[in-house]
């Protein structure tokens, strides 16, 4: 009766959002003490005091009408204005309020860009594994996904391969720097061997090809030498999604933000689509309240350190084990080679109350996806879980 | 280049917005105090002040990891409790917290909904004169939207056409109730007339026709025998979407809710399906710190008889004028049939430094729409133009 696309969706659940909710009931039923939830990229630590701070200023010190009020599509203009001036002084870019759309947080934007850009039957290319929601917002607008692999142990994009893939009806390539779920990054080099090949196609086929940055984790890198390049730098035709989800850790209150440069082609026409489809698809615009609250967060960050130390406990350990894991350099997932088939291994971690993602739902099967953006106690707890797995397995 | 639907609606454009930005204009050109600007349903006051309160006590009381973090895609479980006990106490009807949805505001909800149950094709009938997006998210899922005059001078839909006009294809109903733009409330009777074709159809197709009910001005009626009937207990296919936009007027806040009774057909598929769309839209929940807020002051609502006071100046006014108005009900906006064609008296308004919206933009040509959620100086300023611009009209 509903949508058949819907009832086809609904029928084949969310691998994550289904472990999301097993983990409760598995904490409801052998003690949340003893669960390690490895699942969901639910960021467990607190925003920086400037964003409380921040709400409560703008409530004492604004007019409500203003601060709870409409306003154009895009955001407020001080908004974009604040937000174009960061990027600036970071990147070395000359970006203005007409070049920044406030969105829903990224899931939003990148909805956004893709209902603008795609027509039924558009390609979009993705470099596998990538985040599985890539493939419903595709689909949201009829447009095809098209996998590319990155290969291991690097899990760099296979630029032949991605070469052979562009086709005419190549509309989008889409990167997501630092990456989940591999947490590695793409340095420059990658980033130009993409940004050739995509120029290269575009003058074979005289069409253009945006580059679609989804970055909700660049400011999540933990060694001073990783640089996440900022690609409107590297390509006339980038377009950035961005999120203060994890950088001010509030995934709850879906704010970010869109970059679409004056010099990409059709910019008029992708701007003001991207502003239509912010109003048509019912997001109308991003919250206004932590609109405001994070203009003045721009150089604010959570305590990113915590994935630092987290990443190292946890790698240190499994890697003691003997599991093979991607050293991330950005983000907060560690990629883990299962040493057993894919699904036997996540039901194993489960049985020993440990919840990991499979990678298949990543487009990257044979591997694991574990989410350590939680408290180290529970890392510490899952160290002996995983050696327990690991000796069930060489013993079996 | 982009989206050929969407290029075409930026080549529409949003008559509504287009004045929004006018009105800006003209404002800059002739100062703000000269433009009397009736385009935007903008409410021009403030939140009660228990919302303020309640955003600083839940920063200050509860952990920010929770307050700002995600949770289910249909919404913290406590506050989609207290909506369902809101609505139970005051309506009578039993809903729980596996009927409520928390949304991004109405225009989100209804795309939600609208996403889940339509396959291409299938038929959504609205009641001319109707908010004009209707046909935009309808569109964005491939539906169809018809339209079912209603006639003046009462503005309630026309029975006979709406049942000759459903068919196999149709999947729903959307009625907005109050009325954005007449104003008009549908009381029991043409609920109940609506919902005997409904059940009528029903049966003689053998199909489920759902019945969307919109309302975000539920709250906004300004005479003590004016009731809005609630429309689950009516028919049993009923849907619900609600906005906090205009009875806590907080339209910039993006915070809703939508209503799916147990009873409906197909209640899991289409709960399910609803929160898949949820997410997948890039919706992902409705904002947190919002949702705990709102769920604080679900019997609150801002200094709703600002607008009954606008009503009636304005309706005094412009019928002493001689102009021809429905007396709006609710909602607040004024419905007025224009005394020479449409787009000539729109340009003459604009003339006067008078922004109105021409009623095809809603279906309804010959009239234009008011919004009186502006502040009473506007109204009383826009009198004497009035008066200039009907002048101009009987003398020309």
């Amino acid at each position: 009766m509903i949508s058949k696309k819907v009832k086809a969706g609904v029928e084949g659940g969310s691998a994550i959002r289904a472990l999301f909710e097993e983990g409760k009931n598995l904490a409801d039923r052998y003690g949340v003490e003893n669960v390690c939830d490895f699942s969901i990229g639910n960021p467990n630590i607190a925003p920086p005091a400037a964003f409380k701070n921040a709400i409560i200023d703008i409530l004492n010190e604004e007019d409500p009408v203003f601060v709870n009020g409409y306003m154009n599509n895009a955001g407020y203009e001080q908004v974009r204005q604040a937000v174009a001036d960061n990027l600036n002084r970071r990147f070395g870019t000359s970006f203005g309020i007409s070049n920044i759309i406030m969105c829903v947080g990224a899931a939003s934007g990148l909805n956004v860009i893709f209902k603008t850009l795609l027509n039924p039957g558009d390609e979009v290319i993705a470099f596998a594994p990538y985040f599985l929601e890539y493939r419903n917002y595709v689909s949201n607008y009829d447009g095809k996904l098209v996998e590319i692999p990155a290969n291991p142990p690097e899990f760099l994009p296979d630029i032949d391969k991605f070469r052979a893939s562009v086709t005419p009806a190549t509309k989008a390539v889409i990167i997501n720097n630092p990456n989940n779920p591999t947490g590695v990054v793409y340095g420059e080099d990658t980033i130009n061997a993409i940004a050739d090949v995509m120029r290269e196609k575009e003058k074979e086929y005289g069409t253009s090809i945006y580059l679609i940055s989804d970055e909700p984790y660049r400011e999540l890198v933990y060694d001073s030498e990783t640089v996440v390049p900022y690609l409107t730098k590297h390509y006339h035709n980038t377009i950035v999604g961005y999120s203060f989800s994890k950088s001010l850790s509030l995934p709850g209150e879906r704010i970010g933000y869109i970059v679409i440069p004056s010099e990409i082609d059709d910019y008029q026409d992708v701007f003001d689509g991207a502003v239509l489809c912010t109003r048509i698809s019912g997001f109308v615009n991003a919250p206004s309240l932590v609109q405001l609250a994070v203009s003045r967060c721009l150089d604010e960050t959570a305590d990113i350190g915590f994935y630092g130390r987290n990443r190292d406990m946890l790698y240190n350990a499994l890697t003691e084990i003997g599991f093979e894991c991607v050293k991330p350099e950005g983000a907060f997932y560690m990629w883990v080679k299962t040493p057993v088939d894919e699904a036997e291994f996540v039901a194993l971690c489960k049985k020993h109350l440990v919840l990991v993602v499979a990678g298949s739902g990543f487009a990257g099967p044979g591997y694991v996806r574990l989410a350590y953006c939680i408290s180290p106690d529970v890392i510490e707890k899952s160290i002996p879980k995983f050696k327990a797995i690991m000796d069930e397995i060489k013993h079996k």
